[in-house]
């Protein structure tokens, strides 16, 4: 075992392979916290390897949490978890287009596995056989009103046990981070990946991604509206539609369609606006960099377009030599997750890349190795991205997906807090006016408040519907929904140097901003399951709203919290909220 | 290249694993059809090894269909699948409890990749880089209003080309079906295996599964009352409660509770039914054989009971021996697939078990040995199972799943068919009367009529609310539920017959009963996508309806069809039924 900085350990077993998350690393470790001793040491792991790969059983000790951005579960107690990169992630089996081989438990430790490759995670099941024997006399607990139970009953607590699958590797390092608690020991792998991210306050501000078939003249109009209306945005983001070709890109301004974008740029930063544009790194053959790139490219087309292979720096040159005069201020980078749903595209998981990587491999780089390049060619900057995976802490990239659920889209703020990464509930359409304003006070408080009207002529707050939004015609709630737009715009515009210093506190300690109740309070069992409430940074408690009920429950933590001038203490409390209100509490000291 | 049998050839890559689904085959190998020459030969195949397994790029011509079970999809053309067994298989990705990696096309043959591993598919993708080189000029299709274009525009026909990736493995057989058609393809495919099943005539009736808390006595009551009311129910199912310990499985009367069950047999046998026990194979420390079967068992425990490896016939001996006595005539064989939702159990796919087979290998051969295991106890009849994979045409099992839409259980029969499996749209529950007799038509019309009323004390048409029902309270409508029950099982015993001689036919030629209409016109392009209606046996065409309408179009392949005495050409048509009426169709010849 060996130790990394205080609390922070490296054990290593077998054969590791050569390029992992930590190969790949750009800042040095830090530290933070406690020298605390490891929560384990080699001699409790059982390793062993198989013509699969090699696992390992490492000892289990509290409830376990993380596993990247998991949109349909929180607790993973007695789960199993694979770590798989899938853009359309519907289960509840650790697919994620953010998977990361890092967990941590109540009992104030985290691990990380350091393998690029589809770990599974069996936590607290993979019991040898026989060791049950002892329950031969246990009565049975079927009854047709309690399957779960039934499920559940012979699972145990877990007794102890994590299995860990690595495929096709003879080998891994696994980190442990000591933590003086739960949440310092996700403060301890944030350090160790470099310190978590710092974002500017434009990328603190509002998002709004403009209608995709818009052209220059349309863009300013829509950024003249916006300060008519008196709306602070601060970043306007453009959709496929800029590129000459975007399935796969060209990286190309197609102005015979859009006109002068320079100009229009020109005009919109004049404006106070910072610029965003869509891409993903899949170069089409039309693209001036694609002959050059060939060489440093996987063996495989994606939409007809190259995969380029940016741990090698001549590929991250000729790609961010063709970004250089773009002339944008940050960038959306799409679908570098891969999907199986949507049309099965993505590079095969055998497909092999110049640097010796090959597909399976690549899927959980993608993600890091792109915010590395794009943020080397726009450093301090603030950007979108559809992928990440582990070692991403110190990268101000905000993910985003498809899928639309507006609960799984609260539960991904709270868990993408245990892994190091930042979460955009973003807002695309809503199936009333309560459903909008809901999700975009989630939204609001949150890592980015992101509307993406890509599909919509006007803004949303004109016209929920897509048919009649692109035909101009108003909704007769118009004016009360740009009202209650405004009121919350302007509240995300206040809490932006709230915001600025707890990033700043996150850059300097890793402390998450946006935080699951149970990492601050472990040893409440009553934050175990509550994955729709969340802490933003150190004075806020946040309990979103969904159109479901305007009455919810919100769990307040031990202390004094206080709302609109009413103090509450620790508990259960109920709550009704007019559209126009929301549960936002803040700690009294 | 080896010929096995006219049209049937077996390719050789590398070094192919021991134990594959052809290693466990029972039946010998029979022919059908024309001695057609291969679809592609030995040198037509790429084939490499790499650390992760090995791969095959195979020329790929026409649609492709198959690959089991698949509830969510029906054509795979483009797509990506992975054969994984997953009982609660949520996306469009190949998962499925009964995965088979086999498929067919539109030009009339099928290709088997004899692999028990997570094989995945790139059915038309995959292309090498350089591929769309010539695409520099290509206009740019992206438009917000067409992105489902933008993801497909680029992937073009397949270009002739699948990849199968193989994990572990480094080599692999694969068997060419060269059919005289497409459906002569899958006949070649089932009589490889041995042969379609032939079912039972009291198999081919109404099965009712009776709720789980009930006793001997209610077994009875339950029994006379289907009498008194004239419904021709030819199955009992007995659900978890019979055994003493059912998660896991004791294999064990619980009579403490249960009564005198020989008794209660005695008079259902009487009455004239068949008696099906719930159970998995999962063995509980109180069960007699468990020390007997430790041996033979997997290195991992699930919900606390042994894994027996069926592969022994050691296992298969000391498991039959408790089922000896039981007095039941079939069983439903339960959770053999492994779930990642419902709690995460099963064993690991790293598991060992004494044959030498791994937990992936056992995740895809289980339901296969498990069927294999109970047939030769249990032969001539009629059993459900949960899992199943390549080589099961022959063994008389009916797969169901936890999962519930209706329009996925419609595909679940249409899709069946293309891989010598069959298949239950069973009946749990229903939001409403007209959801309940929409239902009740399409397990009509399908492999199996099953109702699961396993946690409804009464049967469902007295009360289809839950919680009413368990109290006893009869819906207003439960006279015309009855009225219409009965019809429609009156229905199902009058079609035994014929049902009866299409198995034959099954089992004599391997054509299949219930076929996707592109297995009989795989000419015709509009059926390449129709998978909401299906061919029953030689001389009908079902077309199911669902609650959310009364009203369907309906296509007919070329030829006359009758119905109601009324006769239509090919084509689409518009219907509207009554809830007691449906759309069945029979060919006029």
């Amino acid at each position: 075992m060996e130790k990394i900085c205080p609390g922070v350990y490296r054990l290593r077993f077998g054969t590791p392979e050569e390029m992992t998350f930590t190969t790949f690393r750009e800042y040095p470790a830090q530290s933070v916290g406690g020298d605390n001793p490891p929560p384990f040491i080699e001699e409790d792991v059982c390793f062993d390897t198989s013509i699969r790969g090699c696992a390992l059983t490492l000892p289990q000790r509290g409830e376990v949490y993380g596993f990247g951005l998991q949109l349909r579960t929180f607790r993973h107690t007695l789960g199993k978890r694979t770590m798989r990169c899938n853009a359309d992630a519907l289960a509840s089996n650790g697919e994620s287009h953010a998977p990361v081989p890092f967990f941590v438990t109540t009992e104030g430790y985290g691990v990380l596995i350091d393998s690029a490759r589809d770990v599974s995670f069996y936590c607290g099941q993979a019991r040898p056989k026989g060791a049950s024997r002892s329950h031969a006399n246990a009565e049975s607990s079927w009854a047709p009103e309690a399957t779960d139970e039934a499920y559940r009953s012979e699972l145990g607590s877990g007794e102890g046990r994590m299995r860990v699958e690595i495929p096709v590797a003879k080998g891994a390092e696994v980190y442990l981070f000591a933590g003086d608690s739960m949440l310092d020991a996700v403060q301890k792998y944030n350090m160790f990946c470099g310190g978590g991210c710092k974002l500017p306050d434009w990328g603190l501000g509002v998002w709004y991604r403009m209608y995709g078939a818009s052209s220059a003249v349309d863009w300013v109009r829509f950024a003249k509206r916006f300060r008519e209306d008196g709306l602070p945005v601060t970043v306007l983001g453009l959709e496929p539609g800029w590129h000459t070709h975007a399935y796969s890109c060209s990286y190309v301004f197609d102005d015979k369609r859009l006109g002068d974008h320079e100009e229009a740029f020109r005009q919109l930063r004049e404006m106070g606006y910072h610029i965003n544009l869509w891409e993903h790194c899949y170069t089409h053959p039309s693209s001036p960099i694609y002959e050059e790139l060939m060489p440093y490219a996987g063996d495989h087309e994606v939409w007809g377009g190259l995969v380029p292979d940016f741990t090698l720096p001549e590929a991250r040159e000729i790609y961010l030599r063709q970004h250089a005069a773009l002339g944008a201020d940050c960038f959306k980078l799409d679908e570098c997750d891969g999907a199986d749903l949507t049309g099965g595209w993505s590079y095969p998981d055998g497909a092999a890349f110049p640097s010796g990587l090959d597909g399976e491999q690549m899927h959980h780089l993608l993600g890091l190795l792109y915010q590395q390049t794009i943020n080397q060619g726009y450093p301090d900057s603030c950007h979108s991205v559809r992928a990440s995976g582990a070692m991403a802490s110190p990268y101000p990239f905000i993910l985003y997906s498809d899928l639309y659920d507006h609960k799984d889209f609260i539960r991904g703020v709270v868990n993408a807090g245990f892994s190091g990464l930042l979460w955009a509930p973003e807002i695309r359409h809503a199936k009333n006016l309560k459903d909008f304003v809901r999700r975009l006070q989630t939204a609001l408080f949150s890592p980015q408040m992101l509307i993406n009207a890509w599909y919509l002529k006007n803004p949303p707050w004109d016209q929920l519907i897509r048919e009649k939004n692109n035909a101009d015609e108003h909704m007769p709630e118009a004016a009360e929904a740009l009202r209650m737009v405004k009121a919350l715009f302007d509240k995300r515009a206040e809490l932006v140097s709230y915001l600025e210093r707890m990033y700043q506190q996150y850059h300097d300690t890793g402390k998450p901003v946006f935080r699951a109740l149970i990492l601050d309070y472990p040893q409440d069992e009553a934050c175990q399951l509550i994955d729709d409430e969340y802490l933003m940074g150190d004075d806020y408690l946040f309990a979103p709203l969904t159109e479901e009920s305007d009455t919810r429950q919100v769990y307040l933590p031990e202390g004094t919290w206080q709302r609109d001038g009413q103090t509450y203490l620790g508990g259960w409390h109920e709550f009704t909220c007019a559209l126009d209100e929301y549960l936002l509490f803040e700690r009294v000291k």
